[in-house]
């Protein structure tokens, strides 16, 4: 549990991390490569009738992954892909520039099926056919995970710890790193928060009914940086995710870059994988430097007994 | 009922209030401290699968209350948290945090249920729960009131009024302080503004239904920040309805530092508790120097006879 | 219809209406006073408890006319409200305040109804019966009309033209007034756009099923400025639909009020009623000195011969 | 495939081709001049009592498309206009002004029927249907396709190239003019982008189910020259969806025209009609230097093998 004492007065971020070398705050750039799997789960049964958003969804492994990793080259800097087995069974090219050019590989399901919509045994079936998938061609075991459409399920702390992952980004229950633990194990949370998501600025597309207005990249950077600068200045961790479908294209590449160079500007930033990330705070932890807020899950089990089935409905 | 006569030919407020030592506007800041409520009313049959929403919701009490309370120290005000009775049981540290603050503690509901959908009697029965929950941790029946999504009843009213409570902030129908009456007695409405939510600019879950593009704090801020140079231009009263979890989190908290201070540098801003300005409104009614305009409620009893059955439908 | 001779190779729009005294454009504002006919016809059955709402919609005729009126009167120009007789009958007060200050007092049916929902009878019926509620506060039979919702139906013009109505403002075919004719009569008319519409702006709430991201008064200004712009550019007409509830609220009324001013400051800029707009544009075609466009209305009777019961869906 | 031998390390576009007279990008504005195809589309049985919207859908054909031509000729540019066939047949003289200027009519089915809801067979007699339409009127063969809506099929590159077409752009794989290719054929496809159409930030209307909040022309201006940016620091084509009911309106075609001047200022920018970009890129690819990506379609066929009939359900 976070604390009150010894905080200064001035940070809004309660018992901030002491980030490496003096950096104010940590940045973690995540893209989820979904390619076309998300297209065959909306519609199983007439995917193969909706050209149109398969070819821009598999811009991401085919257009969008190589110019990605090619402006992190011309940085220097490492981000984390989370990719679906699925995806990378189809891809492979794009996973091994991954791997190739220091990239983190994470985990994502097998089909970017939603965890909390399986049993327990399902749930495990698909995380070890996914993770299986993403180790054959990586060659490493992946160690981070995002469920997809972020919907991690009471089963997946347990599933993930006994998989030999260590860090998740699912959740969004704080601006620090915290801890979430089960019976079956406890795993490093780099939460996520919707706005630094690209869907909501950028993704419309009735295929996938998801019909957002579209922002410029101007616009949707000010989302995105009032984030940066508000962990600039309180600490924290800053981690995004975008898609390669989506942010990888030029115009908004152009936008990641020039969020990375004002960002690498400050001199003072730690931009790191999750996995680096994760793996300094389990130090910390184990140093005992570092307490962090810790959630037990799940949260509830089973229907509050507060809503009794003659409950008054809710909508 | 509002007179005509003797008001200044530039201001857009008829039959403005005087408020205290001069100040041009009233401005409550109001938080409704849900909790994870909402997932459990959403989807009360499986919101324990819904994990991701549930630790962004429990972000409100756990890491946004004591923040926006931090923020309240350092400016020096005082907030009124609207807190739904199952809530305060589920975090009493947020709640007695509150309170040796001195912000106000005020009524939600007990589990968000929405009032408009319940008997009378179902009404009664959560009001009073909901009521003695807060009670029960703050030491003091709350005397104000946000119905859960705005969704006053037609027997609200009467019930608030029987229970003790003062003021309500649920209403719409006006700029100015009024006053809703029924058979069981009346209260003071302070009102709100769809444009002064966090929802309409921040929020986007699957989960919740509810997916707007999110705006960055510089652009949601420029529509709260209209509000208010319209009431410092012509009186009337600032209210708004932000959320713990929604904008306790850094980046738009900043946002809401920012707003404080541009409105304390006025000098001439009364910023208090809705309980305040609800008392010091009742005291100028009384004493005969405000004569707030009046809704007597509810405003219709069944269908309105115009739309007979056979009415053409309207949609 | 319009031709291509002579016209100047400026100007986007082609056969423009010489409008008086050298004026660029005309500007009609107007407002639909709906006060709370939308939620009954929304929710028949349960509008009676949609308090918030209903009080939200009744801020039009209480608060929001006067204050539109006040404002009229200070910068010296006329308005055209359209209101639903049932409207007027429920607020007479703010009917007569428009017609004491010499505003139009134009038709919108009786209850919100939708013309194009009902049969020939039925609309005849309403729409008689919302203009005899008109004429009967105001003294003088209303001679403009927009539908409800923009719902114009195939019969609407015959029935129009059948109780005396002069002009309408429910499509949008064009940027200039034009001419819509059918067996019974024809009207002029004075085109919408739907973005001159408030509620794709600032509209934001469940009751009625309408959610907005509400923009603030500044980006909302400029949508409709540009439309300005764009008419003392190039002529034609600006005509806008808002709504007292809405954009009567302080904030957006200041944006009114400094849309107003910057169109006075042009100084050739005619800002008229829809009534006085019509009237001349009728004058100016009877004297030969303009020659409309006219749409022979209805487009279509029945579904298209070529949408055979076979063809492929659409959707 | 494209390759990663000899390109620039700074250029965000692989496999660039080169584009005539030293120019950095092409540039390729596109009009669907879909008239009120689509209400009937979207409301067979009722279309004819949506007087309204269908008024707003034919200003396209009317207004908006003698407009663009005048423009067009003003700035000296030539565009490529999508027309159903039934719309040709509607509107003639629109169709008419578009050759006598030298724009390129190109192919947009017959009513706005979804191709990839036909069978191969009766997607090949709309095809057919709409292309004899064009060729009627213009006394030549269109050459370019967008499918309506972007609902390209499985079978419309082999139709397509049937009935002689060159070129396609309704998918959205690359930045990059490619190849897509079937058994039957193959076409040059330029690519669309959904941030480059008009729909997102301008369309709210309730007949065609698409309620977006209407963007400012400057706002929306903001997304298309991003876009606009990023092929000219990088190459690739820049290819836009605009519709004449929408765009054509003056506001916004001086937005239009304001893009234009700004390109055009360039001096190194192609802009021209689709055809005669594919003409380009097909002498490319002939001549040996431009090796394109390739696709070949469909991407797949039936359901995928590992989405099993009890796979966990994706929403």
């Amino acid at each position: 549990m976070f604390g009150f004492k010894g905080r200064s007065k001035v940070t809004m971020i309660k018992n901030p991390i002491k980030w490496p070398n003096g950096a104010r705050c940590a940045v973690v750039f995540t893209w989820d490569m979904d390619a076309d799997s998300i297209i065959h789960l909306a519609h199983p049964n007439d995917a193969d009738t909706r050209l149109s958003t398969t070819s821009m969804l598999r811009y991401g492994p085919q257009i969008g992954v190589p110019r990605i990793i090619d402006l992190c080259n011309e940085l220097g800097v490492k981000h984390t892909f989370f990719v679906p087995g699925w995806c990378a069974e189809q891809h492979p090219q794009a996973i091994e520039l991954m791997v190739k050019n220091g990239h983190e590989v994470a985990m994502h399901g097998y089909l970017h099926e939603y965890p909390n919509l399986l049993t327990r045994e399902q749930e495990m079936f698909w995380t070890k056919k996914g993770t299986d998938a993403i180790t054959k061609i990586t060659g490493k075991a992946p160690v981070g995970y995002r469920a997809p459409w972020y919907r991690y399920s009471k089963h997946s702390t347990d599933i993930l710890a006994q998989l030999g992952f260590t860090w998740d980004t699912s959740l969004m229950g704080d601006d620090n790193p915290y801890l979430i633990r089960q019976a079956g194990g406890e795993l490093i949370e780099l939460p996520s928060r919707w706005q630094l998501d690209d869907w909501p600025q950028f993704v419309h597309n009735h295929d996938l009914d998801f019909m957002m207005p579209i922002a410029s990249p101007q616009c949707a950077m000010d989302v995105y940086m009032a984030e940066f600068y508000a962990m600039y200045e309180h600490g924290g961790i800053w981690l995004n995710c975008f898609h390669p479908f989506c942010s990888g294209q030029v115009a908004r590449l152009m936008m990641v870059k020039q969020m990375m160079l004002k960002m690498l500007e400050k001199g003072d930033v730690w931009i790191a994988t999750g996995e680096q990330v994760a793996n300094y705070v389990r130090e910390q932890v184990t140093a005992g430097k570092y307490v962090p807020r810790v959630d037990d899950l799940p949260f509830y089990e089973g229907r509050l007994p507060e809503l009794a089935e003659n409950y008054a409905p809710g909508n």
